[in-house]
Protein backbone atom coordinates (compact mmCIF):
# COMPACT_ATOMS: atom_id res chain seq x y z
CA UNK A 1 0.00 0.00 0.00
CA UNK A 2 1.79 3.17 -0.99
CA UNK A 3 0.81 6.64 -1.48
CA UNK A 4 1.25 8.20 -4.72
CA UNK A 5 4.48 9.55 -5.24
CA UNK A 6 3.38 13.20 -5.57
CA UNK A 7 1.40 13.21 -2.10
CA UNK A 8 5.35 14.43 -1.04
CA UNK A 9 5.24 16.67 -4.08
CA UNK A 10 2.07 18.76 -3.07
CA UNK A 11 2.69 18.72 0.89
CA UNK A 12 6.26 20.39 -0.07
CA UNK A 13 4.50 22.79 -2.37
CA UNK A 14 2.02 23.83 0.16
CA UNK A 15 4.82 23.99 2.58
CA UNK A 16 6.66 26.46 0.31
CA UNK A 17 3.40 28.57 -0.60
CA UNK A 18 3.07 28.67 3.32
CA UNK A 19 6.11 30.30 3.88
CA UNK A 20 5.80 32.79 0.82
CA UNK A 21 3.39 34.62 3.88
CA UNK A 22 -0.60 35.76 3.40
CA UNK A 23 -1.40 35.80 -0.32
CA UNK A 24 1.71 34.67 -1.72
CA UNK A 25 2.25 33.32 -4.91
CA UNK A 26 4.24 31.06 -6.70
CA UNK A 27 3.61 29.65 -10.40
CA UNK A 28 3.63 25.59 -11.09
CA UNK A 29 6.34 26.65 -13.34
CA UNK A 30 8.37 28.11 -10.48
CA UNK A 31 7.60 25.56 -7.60
CA UNK A 32 8.48 22.57 -10.48
CA UNK A 33 11.89 24.13 -11.04
CA UNK A 34 12.07 24.79 -6.74
CA UNK A 35 12.39 21.08 -6.10
CA UNK A 36 13.54 20.08 -9.90
CA UNK A 37 9.77 17.87 -10.30
CA UNK A 38 7.97 17.56 -13.58
CA UNK A 39 6.47 20.85 -14.24
CA UNK A 40 3.10 19.42 -16.26
CA UNK A 41 2.42 16.52 -13.97
CA UNK A 42 3.24 18.89 -10.79
CA UNK A 43 0.18 21.37 -11.65
CA UNK A 44 -2.01 18.63 -12.73
CA UNK A 45 -1.50 18.14 -8.66
CA UNK A 46 -1.48 21.98 -7.54
CA UNK A 47 -4.85 21.65 -9.38
CA UNK A 48 -6.36 18.49 -7.42
CA UNK A 49 -5.04 21.34 -4.60
CA UNK A 50 -7.69 23.65 -6.09
CA UNK A 51 -10.13 21.38 -5.92
CA UNK A 52 -10.09 20.23 -2.59
CA UNK A 53 -9.84 24.05 -1.38
CA UNK A 54 -6.41 23.84 -0.20
CA UNK A 55 -4.68 26.67 -2.88
CA UNK A 56 -6.23 28.79 -4.97
CA UNK A 57 -5.36 29.27 -8.85
CA UNK A 58 -4.61 33.17 -9.20
CA UNK A 59 -4.77 34.29 -13.32
CA UNK A 60 -3.20 37.31 -14.89
CA UNK A 61 0.64 37.26 -15.90
CA UNK A 62 1.72 37.60 -12.01
CA UNK A 63 -0.47 34.20 -11.52
CA UNK A 64 -0.17 30.66 -9.98
CA UNK A 65 -0.76 29.11 -6.64
CA UNK A 66 -1.81 30.41 -3.03
CA UNK A 67 -3.00 29.15 -0.35
CA UNK A 68 -6.83 29.26 -0.24
CA UNK A 69 -6.54 29.76 3.63
CA UNK A 70 -3.73 30.50 6.62
CA UNK A 71 -1.76 27.75 7.07
CA UNK A 72 -3.10 27.31 9.88
CA UNK A 73 -6.12 26.11 8.93
CA UNK A 74 -4.66 23.46 6.38
CA UNK A 75 -3.83 20.29 7.94
CA UNK A 76 -1.34 17.56 6.36
CA UNK A 77 -4.74 15.03 5.95
CA UNK A 78 -6.62 17.89 2.95
CA UNK A 79 -3.22 17.74 1.63
CA UNK A 80 -3.08 14.38 1.50
CA UNK A 81 -6.49 13.77 0.42
CA UNK A 82 -6.27 16.02 -2.06
CA UNK A 83 -4.00 13.41 -4.09
CA UNK A 84 -5.40 10.27 -2.63
CA UNK A 85 -8.55 10.87 -2.20
CA UNK A 86 -10.33 9.93 1.17
CA UNK A 87 -11.45 7.01 0.48
CA UNK A 88 -10.92 3.42 2.90
CA UNK A 89 -7.74 1.22 2.81
CA UNK A 90 -9.89 -2.10 3.19
CA UNK A 91 -12.02 -2.73 1.15
CA UNK A 92 -14.83 -5.25 3.08
CA UNK A 93 -16.69 -6.97 0.45
CA UNK A 94 -18.56 -9.11 3.04
CA UNK A 95 -17.02 -12.29 2.80
CA UNK A 96 -18.73 -13.58 5.95
CA UNK A 97 -22.10 -13.53 3.63
CA UNK A 98 -20.88 -15.70 0.86
CA UNK A 99 -19.73 -19.03 -0.15
CA UNK A 100 -20.41 -22.41 2.02
CA UNK A 101 -19.91 -20.61 5.12
CA UNK A 102 -22.31 -17.66 4.22
CA UNK A 103 -23.66 -16.01 7.70
CA UNK A 104 -27.51 -15.68 8.66
CA UNK A 105 -28.46 -12.73 8.07
CA UNK A 106 -29.37 -12.13 12.13
CA UNK A 107 -25.23 -12.53 12.55
CA UNK A 108 -24.85 -9.84 10.21
CA UNK A 109 -26.51 -7.10 12.02
CA UNK A 110 -23.17 -5.59 12.70
CA UNK A 111 -20.47 -4.77 10.73
CA UNK A 112 -17.95 -7.52 10.33
CA UNK A 113 -15.26 -7.18 13.97
CA UNK A 114 -12.72 -7.64 10.79
CA UNK A 115 -13.52 -4.27 8.95
CA UNK A 116 -14.60 -2.32 12.39
CA UNK A 117 -10.71 -2.89 13.61
CA UNK A 118 -9.55 -2.33 10.01
CA UNK A 119 -11.63 1.37 10.48
CA UNK A 120 -10.25 2.13 13.80
CA UNK A 121 -6.98 1.59 12.44
CA UNK A 122 -7.26 4.21 9.70
CA UNK A 123 -9.41 6.73 11.72
CA UNK A 124 -6.31 6.71 14.04
CA UNK A 125 -4.41 7.33 10.27
CA UNK A 126 -6.13 10.21 9.88
CA UNK A 127 -6.59 11.78 13.25
CA UNK A 128 -2.83 11.78 13.40
CA UNK A 129 -2.52 13.88 9.88
CA UNK A 130 -5.54 16.05 11.03
CA UNK A 131 -3.75 16.94 13.99
CA UNK A 132 -0.67 18.41 12.32
CA UNK A 133 -1.52 22.46 10.22
CA UNK A 134 1.22 23.24 7.42
CA UNK A 135 1.94 26.24 10.00
CA UNK A 136 3.21 23.92 12.04
CA UNK A 137 5.42 22.19 9.47
CA UNK A 138 6.63 25.87 9.17
CA UNK A 139 7.12 26.44 12.51
CA UNK A 140 9.58 23.57 12.64
CA UNK A 141 11.69 24.36 9.91
CA UNK A 142 15.60 25.35 10.28
CA UNK A 143 15.94 29.06 10.69
CA UNK A 144 16.90 30.68 7.98
CA UNK A 145 14.84 27.74 5.61
CA UNK A 146 11.48 30.34 5.48
CA UNK A 147 13.77 33.32 4.59
CA UNK A 148 16.10 30.96 1.81
CA UNK A 149 12.28 29.97 0.21
CA UNK A 150 10.57 33.87 0.06
CA UNK A 151 14.27 34.80 -1.81
CA UNK A 152 14.26 31.78 -4.28
CA UNK A 153 10.78 31.81 -4.82
CA UNK A 154 10.90 36.05 -4.92
CA UNK A 155 9.41 37.58 -8.49
CA UNK A 156 10.76 40.52 -9.94
CA UNK A 157 8.03 43.37 -9.33
CA UNK B 1 -4.55 4.00 -1.20
CA UNK B 2 -5.50 0.45 -1.24
CA UNK B 3 -4.63 -2.87 0.66
CA UNK B 4 -4.65 -6.03 -1.66
CA UNK B 5 -8.09 -7.26 -2.03
CA UNK B 6 -6.85 -10.14 -0.51
CA UNK B 7 -6.29 -8.35 2.52
CA UNK B 8 -9.70 -9.29 3.77
CA UNK B 9 -9.69 -12.96 2.32
CA UNK B 10 -6.64 -14.11 4.77
CA UNK B 11 -7.75 -12.10 7.85
CA UNK B 12 -11.15 -14.35 7.22
CA UNK B 13 -9.15 -17.49 6.47
CA UNK B 14 -6.79 -16.92 9.90
CA UNK B 15 -9.91 -16.46 11.65
CA UNK B 16 -11.56 -19.76 10.31
CA UNK B 17 -8.83 -21.24 11.09
CA UNK B 18 -8.69 -19.98 14.39
CA UNK B 19 -12.29 -21.68 15.43
CA UNK B 20 -11.22 -24.56 14.48
CA UNK B 21 -9.12 -24.93 17.93
CA UNK B 22 -5.53 -26.31 18.32
CA UNK B 23 -4.01 -27.95 15.94
CA UNK B 24 -7.09 -27.55 13.34
CA UNK B 25 -6.65 -28.04 9.27
CA UNK B 26 -8.39 -26.82 6.25
CA UNK B 27 -7.07 -27.18 2.94
CA UNK B 28 -6.94 -23.74 1.08
CA UNK B 29 -10.03 -25.71 -1.58
CA UNK B 30 -11.74 -25.96 1.94
CA UNK B 31 -11.10 -21.90 2.23
CA UNK B 32 -11.95 -20.90 -0.96
CA UNK B 33 -15.43 -23.25 -1.10
CA UNK B 34 -15.81 -21.94 2.26
CA UNK B 35 -16.11 -18.21 1.10
CA UNK B 36 -16.49 -18.61 -2.43
CA UNK B 37 -12.98 -17.40 -3.31
CA UNK B 38 -10.47 -18.57 -6.07
CA UNK B 39 -8.87 -21.15 -4.64
CA UNK B 40 -5.31 -20.87 -6.78
CA UNK B 41 -4.92 -17.27 -5.76
CA UNK B 42 -5.84 -17.80 -2.18
CA UNK B 43 -3.32 -20.53 -1.73
CA UNK B 44 -0.48 -18.36 -3.08
CA UNK B 45 -2.20 -16.09 -0.21
CA UNK B 46 -2.16 -18.57 2.61
CA UNK B 47 1.69 -19.08 1.35
CA UNK B 48 2.58 -15.85 2.28
CA UNK B 49 1.04 -16.27 5.68
CA UNK B 50 2.74 -19.68 6.26
CA UNK B 51 6.32 -17.47 5.08
CA UNK B 52 5.17 -14.86 7.29
CA UNK B 53 4.83 -17.31 9.77
CA UNK B 54 1.53 -16.81 10.87
CA UNK B 55 0.24 -20.19 9.56
CA UNK B 56 2.00 -23.81 8.93
CA UNK B 57 1.26 -25.93 5.82
CA UNK B 58 0.70 -29.29 6.90
CA UNK B 59 1.13 -31.92 4.38
CA UNK B 60 -0.09 -35.09 3.58
CA UNK B 61 -4.28 -36.47 2.62
CA UNK B 62 -5.28 -34.73 5.58
CA UNK B 63 -3.16 -31.48 4.65
CA UNK B 64 -3.37 -27.81 4.69
CA UNK B 65 -3.26 -24.86 6.93
CA UNK B 66 -2.94 -24.44 10.73
CA UNK B 67 -2.44 -21.58 12.55
CA UNK B 68 1.37 -21.43 13.59
CA UNK B 69 0.80 -20.27 17.12
CA UNK B 70 -2.04 -19.71 19.22
CA UNK B 71 -4.50 -17.09 17.97
CA UNK B 72 -3.89 -14.34 21.26
CA UNK B 73 -0.58 -14.87 19.84
CA UNK B 74 -1.56 -13.46 16.40
CA UNK B 75 -2.17 -9.85 15.84
CA UNK B 76 -4.39 -8.44 12.97
CA UNK B 77 -1.17 -6.64 11.80
CA UNK B 78 0.77 -9.38 11.33
CA UNK B 79 -1.71 -11.30 9.02
CA UNK B 80 -2.16 -7.93 7.04
CA UNK B 81 1.51 -7.31 6.89
CA UNK B 82 2.01 -11.03 5.14
CA UNK B 83 0.11 -9.95 2.13
CA UNK B 84 0.78 -6.00 2.25
CA UNK B 85 4.78 -6.13 3.31
CA UNK B 86 5.58 -3.62 6.19
CA UNK B 87 6.94 -1.08 4.15
CA UNK B 88 5.94 2.70 4.07
CA UNK B 89 2.93 4.24 3.08
CA UNK B 90 5.05 7.27 2.30
CA UNK B 91 8.07 7.70 -0.05
CA UNK B 92 10.51 10.22 1.22
CA UNK B 93 12.44 10.88 -1.98
CA UNK B 94 14.29 14.20 0.10
CA UNK B 95 12.96 16.38 -2.50
CA UNK B 96 14.09 19.11 -0.10
CA UNK B 97 17.74 18.44 -1.13
CA UNK B 98 16.65 18.69 -4.86
CA UNK B 99 16.23 21.16 -7.36
CA UNK B 100 16.97 25.41 -6.80
CA UNK B 101 15.80 24.69 -3.28
CA UNK B 102 17.88 22.52 -2.26
CA UNK B 103 18.11 22.90 1.36
CA UNK B 104 21.90 23.18 2.63
CA UNK B 105 23.25 19.73 4.35
CA UNK B 106 23.33 21.45 8.11
CA UNK B 107 19.78 22.22 7.51
CA UNK B 108 19.36 18.59 6.66
CA UNK B 109 20.31 16.32 9.92
CA UNK B 110 17.30 16.25 10.95
CA UNK B 111 14.43 14.07 9.11
CA UNK B 112 12.63 16.44 6.88
CA UNK B 113 9.16 17.34 9.18
CA UNK B 114 6.39 16.16 6.73
CA UNK B 115 8.30 12.31 6.73
CA UNK B 116 8.73 12.77 10.26
CA UNK B 117 4.15 13.28 10.97
CA UNK B 118 3.66 10.89 8.12
CA UNK B 119 6.00 8.15 10.44
CA UNK B 120 3.70 9.27 13.16
CA UNK B 121 0.52 8.74 11.17
CA UNK B 122 1.69 5.65 9.67
CA UNK B 123 2.84 4.24 13.39
CA UNK B 124 -0.44 4.87 14.49
CA UNK B 125 -2.52 2.96 11.80
CA UNK B 126 0.05 -0.29 12.85
CA UNK B 127 -0.29 -0.08 16.74
CA UNK B 128 -3.73 0.37 16.34
CA UNK B 129 -4.15 -3.39 13.74
CA UNK B 130 -0.92 -4.61 16.35
CA UNK B 131 -3.22 -4.24 19.04
CA UNK B 132 -6.21 -6.93 18.41
CA UNK B 133 -5.04 -10.27 17.91
CA UNK B 134 -6.96 -12.79 16.18
CA UNK B 135 -8.32 -14.49 18.94
CA UNK B 136 -10.38 -10.99 19.60
CA UNK B 137 -11.68 -10.90 16.72
CA UNK B 138 -13.07 -14.65 17.56
CA UNK B 139 -14.24 -13.70 20.76
CA UNK B 140 -16.20 -10.78 19.09
CA UNK B 141 -18.39 -13.44 16.36
CA UNK B 142 -21.71 -13.92 17.56
CA UNK B 143 -22.49 -16.75 19.18
CA UNK B 144 -22.82 -19.60 17.60
CA UNK B 145 -20.92 -18.61 14.87
CA UNK B 146 -17.84 -20.79 15.66
CA UNK B 147 -19.81 -23.74 16.27
CA UNK B 148 -21.20 -23.60 12.45
CA UNK B 149 -17.48 -22.80 11.38
CA UNK B 150 -16.05 -26.04 12.91
CA UNK B 151 -18.76 -27.97 11.56
CA UNK B 152 -18.52 -26.89 8.03
CA UNK B 153 -14.98 -27.36 7.91
CA UNK B 154 -14.64 -30.73 9.59
CA UNK B 155 -13.63 -33.32 7.61
CA UNK B 156 -14.81 -37.03 7.64
CA UNK B 157 -12.45 -39.12 10.03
Amino acid sequence: MKLPESTAWVLHATTSLAQLGPGGTASAAQLAEHYDLPAAYLSKQLQALVRAGVLSAVTGPRGGFRLARPADQITMLQVVEAVDGGSSFYTCNEIRQRGRAAARPENCREACGLAAKMAVAETAWRQSLAAVTIADIVASLPSGVPERTRELLARPR
